[in-house]
């Protein structure tokens, strides 16, 4: 890949100014936590030293090993070893000038739903959110933020967003897709009442530690196959947020997919709504198709961009979706994908869906002030 | 559904005489085990002692609960407290005599992968075995069937391969696609040496009780999700066979996903190449994109039909689907599926590719003679 990030995404240039600027607001953003000394001043004294005695070097998130090729595109990384994403200022250089950012929204996969101390994974979850205040949201006027929650004790995980979901910045409550139960469970109420009471929506993201395996099989050998198979925890998510009735229980429940790709959706909705018509007495609260709950209640960001070799077919997906409204721009930065959605999708697009997809969707899905 | 199953997938009817008869080769047929003591027969004494003293039930098959809608079109059980699928006759009147099928595959659903006793599971699998033998194949010449393995300990699988697998009658080995590993791992090597051996298809169906839970996120709630995830597993075990390179390790290797859907197959793909084309390599020996393998290895039952409202959509995904050779028609009998293969799909696509999905993809894949 010899292209800078910044070429890639803006061949072919427009001309980007004055009123004829297209905003684009940017869906997926990552701002990685660079060390856990980095949090020590975000952290109660019992927990900076229990971390220095134990050497704990900080929560394991295998879902972007730092030396896999997806994990970092060239130049992200500050070079002076803080891992990729970590930098505000190269943040800004690589992608909120050059792409022409109106808002970002800043989704910090800090893998707290690995630690099985439920007091460290709050404590980590406080110390992640007080960062990111501090040195993201305080810094950047363009940047709005995800709440780090520790997701595997919903009680917990509704604790934090009580404490600082009315902060102005925070948008979204950050989930790791794959999870312990699934979200739809009752035990995850507590923490779509709090996202919900809070105006928050739920961003369901690629990835997560919990301990059992990525596949409904046992696990896999190699990263790819965790990383190839990482659309269909998105989808068992979906099913199970369906199912049982959340969004029923929860009519104001906004709940985006972050980075599981979003070509899939077609033929999973069909499925859905022909088992529904076929076992719904099963269900009997899921009082419509659950392709209606979807395309009301989700939304999917278009990084990766899982795109086929003949472009007719990509157009066919956003069709078969049948809403103008479910997609969301995401540049998916610092990761490292081949397909540039201005490239690849937006511009075959008619123009008015293509700047709902780069900006108008996420302004009114996330309630962003024009 | 007032309709019988035979008046439906007859409708709109042909003429069904002489020259013009179209064949039908059924690659999804159930036949049931009406109950543990229809094995007595082929069980050796100490099995049968032992079944009789510990009641033992039989296995646990949760796939196809005996209530759900979707295990029983009307009629299909003897009404003799025998359940549906377990009788030749019915076979015969419901579907071989009206549907034309010239050749039958029979998919045994038989739960020995839920046994934990390794032996038990053994002598259960001849006992259905021998009974698949004596009691469908030698009474009816349209019939193939599949061998029943106990699949958690592939080395004895592969025994029970060796044992019957030269029968002229058996064209497949079937295995649940839910399993404690991913089929991929070196693991299942000695079952699918021994298949390829015998000449025998994979045919990896819908359901099975491994014990672990069905979604890459813990159990879910309820069967409605259990069912509809299920496309979802069967695309977890392609993934696997493909990263771990067993088309690799045998190129004779030919697998059937039998009832898992189809319509998600593009976009799966698309997904799947791009991603290998990220992160090949990990796995180095996979040396084709993905689609590759999937077309040349693989084949997939067109019932259940996952369809969309709108007809052209489906189109597009046979299209995208990119080959003539991969769709096997299948009744999925008795289970009860809305959507009639021949009026939602076969009688929209041109007559020639109508004509290899209704039963000259099977010929060949199966390698029946004609």
């Amino acid at each position: 890949m010899a292209t800078s990030y910044a070429e890639r995404t803006q061949a072919p240039p427009a001309p980007d100014t004055g009123p004829t600027r297209r905003a684009v607001i940017d869906c997926d953003l990552h701002n990685v936590v660079p060390s856990t000394e980095a949090l020590f001043p975000y952290l109660p004294a019992h927990w900076r030293e229990h971390i220095t005695n134990t050497l704990f070097k900080g929560v394991i998130d295998s879902a972007y090993p730092p030396s896999a090729p997806v994990t970092a595109q060239p130049g992200s990384a500050p070079g002076d070893g803080r891992p990729a994403g970590s930098d505000l200022d190269l943040l800004r250089s690589q992608v909120l000038d050059p792409l022409g950012v109106e808002i970002g929204v800043l989704c910090c996969a800090y893998a707290v739903d690995s630690l099985h101390n439920p007091d460290a994974a709050v404590a980590l979850s406080r110390a992640v959110n007080d960062w990111q205040v501090a040195e993201w949201l305080d810094r950047e006027p363009r940047l709005r933020a995800s709440i780090v929650v520790p997701s595997q004790i919903p009680q917990l995980a509704a604790a934090e967003i009580e404490r600082v979901g009315d902060h102005p910045g925070f948008v979204q409550v950050c989930l790791p897709v794959r999870s312990p139960h699934p979200y739809g469970s009752r035990l995850f109420h507590p923490l779509w009442e709090a996202a919900v009471r809070h105006g928050l929506v739920g961003g369901i993201r690629f990835g997560g530690s919990p301990g059992n395996p990525p596949t409904p099989s046992g696990w896999p050998s190699y990263y790819f196959e965790e990383y190839a198979g990482m659309a269909q925890v998105f989808q068992s998510q979906v099913v199970s947020l369906v199912a049982e009735g959340v969004f029923d229980q929860f009519p104001d429940l906004r709940v985006t997919l972050i980075e599981g790709g979003f070509t899939w959706l077609p033929s999973f909705m069909w499925r859905l709504d022909k088992e529904w018509r076929n076992l719904r007495r099963l269900v009997p609260w899921v009082r419509r198709p659950p392709s209606e709950y979807i395309r009301e209640h989700i939304r999917l960001t278009v990084q990766p961009l899982d795109a086929p070799p003949d472009a007719r077919h990509l157009l066919q997906i956003v069709e078969e979706i049948g809403s103008d409204e479910v997609l969301l721009y995401a540049s998916d930065y610092p990761h490292l994908h081949d397909a540039d959605p201005e490239r690849v999708l937006l511009s075959r697009l008619p123009e008015a869906l293509a700047q709902k997809i780069r900006s108008e969707n996420a302004r009114s899905w996330y309630r962003l002030a024009s």
